[in-house]
């Protein structure tokens, strides 16, 4: 048997237990047809055979510092020789030595860090901290956003996969800014980001402001479009939150580290939250971490009381020295700097070269390496195309060696933040090529 | 400098750096004073200075296999050198692999297995399989359980954790058997187990049998008190279960995976769940994994309809790679039986004769390597020792070198599986000799 023999094999050996014995999220089982992926490095994977892909996915918009970067390996490595796993009542120094990094890239007063194992369950305990240090019990949301899949969180959550999974009470849901689908009758950014903010303010008093605890936002809403808010809207929503004593929580689990090419995509929009929660960018996934990062104020609110909230992970040291690694790479290699000029430089005027081409292509938005396109059947009426062909889409791309993210009626490009020009380039290449052919 | 200066500076350091920005779960934060914890092997950690400890908690009841077990740790090096991270949508080997050991090791007609990223989630997620597979909403589980921290999971667990977190709606709470604080003014085991069926089916008819989904149960209640089930509960649990077409769902999350003395706690009931979560021992807790192993009549459900339930990190493939070798390392090192034996020659007994001795332990349960010591301040009337008392065991053995765990009035004696006679002698010395001095 012949190397290329047995890489096919494993391919075929991963494909066929996956098919037996794993059961997928968000998915029917039965027609599934997953992808082999065995290894990678930067923004490109491959299956056991040596199929490439470039990645324009960032897998679930997580691996922010590309695939198998050396030194977040390495520590991983180093890490599980020395000790993989210790209580959170423990200290631990790889634990200490991550929350530190992470509150030095925050504000000025989040001094505390509290770790969980994802983005869903700092969103948990973000909400949990809002409640209890309000004494007060609504939290407000948009329908356009997602902050992950347990009962509480899922249910703040906005769109359709909040529907089959309503079993929380005390989240009301609001329309944040969209300009390109505006529910406000708005014709500019101006006037968007103040009818907005005109509603919130009416639902929040429509509520009963005294009834709630917390406003939580994507800093810029991600799975539902890469939505960059209009300037001025998040500080207007931080002043609206500070009238009526609410606090403000900033989900940055998609497009905190580096993903708008900054390391908060809240500081892009001169505002401070109470809160922040994070996951995916701050390890790239290498290990499965989230947490909550926590203002001063909050955290003095826990000095003397228990806060009644945990987990068996909270601060894994395996994940806290990935944090550290990656951080720290991210920081010396100019990781951030680099999403933040290729999505000026290149990524940015290629997809919009791409959409003064193709007028199935109705916006153009994002920043950093966070883009989405959005694809129509009229640019007038700005119907969605048809799902058949977002299908035809996807499997053009992976045809030619890209794997893409594709939501709704949208195409998300979101490679990781060490993604070159050439790659890039490439990239929205294909793109046009199967754009073409559609 | 010297080298143990060097080391104590590492332990001063962790310590300063957790304290300044480490947010602890469970806990109010200001007089925290977390022990520094820097390595560990088989049953023993240590301080950067080499102070070492004899672990007799597991940490959170999770190091099954114990510290740093070489087979583990290398396959996470290695996994981590090939992949870390990739979506839940793909395939891949270390995911299908390990979601083979797992069927495998359960019972038959368990073909899938869907990963989380530990305890909470898992039982979220079954929860939602459970609703959507019967049509129906309710989730009845016990006052004294605990199945973890999120907005459905919290509430459907019992304890005092659940009071701060009512977020939600359709879980409904009833007593399971405890015969040594019986809600049933039962004397006997066999009466014990017949009042807990009656009390539970009389629940299930006055909640209205067609509005409940799921019965919720830890095999083993682990933080509530290692409450070893009376012979036949669990059988007619199940039996009351089919009766009104009720799934059952086992919670092995802490009993699962050796820390009774088989892979599963309820192997030894004769009885076989619709749904198994499962997280802490599968892997140890080396990365942060959980999961539900499906039957195929409840995964068969999902084959044609989307399963409205997802993760970033399902599937992870460091953790995947873990169980792999976890699992494998189990097996061929006989750990499970090791815990078994320990339990039933060496621990079980060596607590028993504590309790001959010491008439502040009211009750002795357990089993394998999951025992909980109940004190008294009254043998007669059963009072809880004052939280002071506890606190006094936790300092001496803590002075004695020994980890504890320690619940409410319970001191839970749950080493790892790989514990040695030796080990639980000397653990059990150190015991006795602070009981002595109480």
């Amino acid at each position: 048997m012949t190397a290329a023999d047995t890489a096919t094999d494993l391919d075929a050996l991963a494909y066929r237990l996956d098919r037996d014995h794993v059961f997928h999220s968000w998915s029917a089982q039965a027609a599934l047809q997953p992808l082999v992926i065995a290894g990678g490095r930067g923004c490109t994977v491959w299956d056991h055979a040596g199929r490439e892909y470039l990645d324009l996915s960032s897998q679930l918009v997580n691996v922010n510092i590309g695939h198998q970067h050396p030194a977040v390996t390495r520590a991983i490595a180093e890490q599980a020789a020395q000790l993989t796993t210790i209580s959170p009542a423990t200290a631990n120094l790889a634990r200490g030595q991550a929350a530190q990094r992470i509150s030095a890239l925050a504000p000025d007063g989040f001094d505390k860090v509290f770790f969980t194992n994802g983005g869903a369950d700092a969103i948990e305990n973000a909400i949990r901290m809002a409640r209890l240090h309000t004494g007060r019990d609504k939290v407000l949301s948009t329908y356009r956003s997602y902050h992950g899949n347990t009962g509480a969180a899922v249910v703040a959550t906005g769109d359709w996969r909040r529907v089959p999974n309503e079993f929380a009470r005390g989240h009301v849901h609001f329309f944040g800014p969209y300009l390109y689908r505006s529910e406000f009758w708005s014709e500019t950014a101006e006037q968007e980001c103040e009818r907005a903010l005109h509603h919130l303010e009416r639902v929040i008093q429509c509520e009963g402001p005294a009834s709630i605890a917390a406003i939580l936002l994507e800093s810029v809403p991600g799975t539902a479009g890469v939505l960059v808010p209009p300037p001025g809207y998040l500080a207007g929503v931080r002043e609206i939150a500070d009238r009526y004593g609410i606090l403000l929580i900033l989900d940055e689990v998609m497009a905190g580290f580096g993903r708008t090419g900054a390391w908060f995509a809240f500081s892009r929009h001169d505002v401070v939250p109470d809160l922040i929660t994070f996951a995916k960018g701050v390890n790239s996934g290498y290990v499965p971490v989230g947490g909550v990062i926590i203002s001063d104020p909050v955290a003095h609110t826990f000095d003397d009381t228990v806060f009644p909230g945990g987990l068996t992970y909270s601060g894994h040291p395996l994940a806290a020295a990935s944090i550290v690694a990656a951080l720290d790479a991210m920081a010396s290699e100019g990781i951030v700097a680099n999403a933040e000029r290729v999505g000026r430089e290149t990524l940015g005027p290629a997809l919009r070269a791409l959409a003064d081409d193709f007028p199935v292509i109705g916006e153009v938005r994002g920043e950093g390496v966070f883009w989405a396109l959005e694809l129509v059947a009229d640019p007038h009426t700005r119907t969605p195309v048809p799902a058949a062909t977002m299908g035809k889409l996807k499997t053009g791309l992976l045809e030619r060696g890209v794997l893409p993210f594709i939501a709704d009626n949208r195409l998300h490009v979101v490679p990781p933040c060490v993604i070159t020009d050439a790659e890039a380039t490439a990239g929205v290449a294909a793109i046009r090529d199967v754009l073409a052919g559609l």
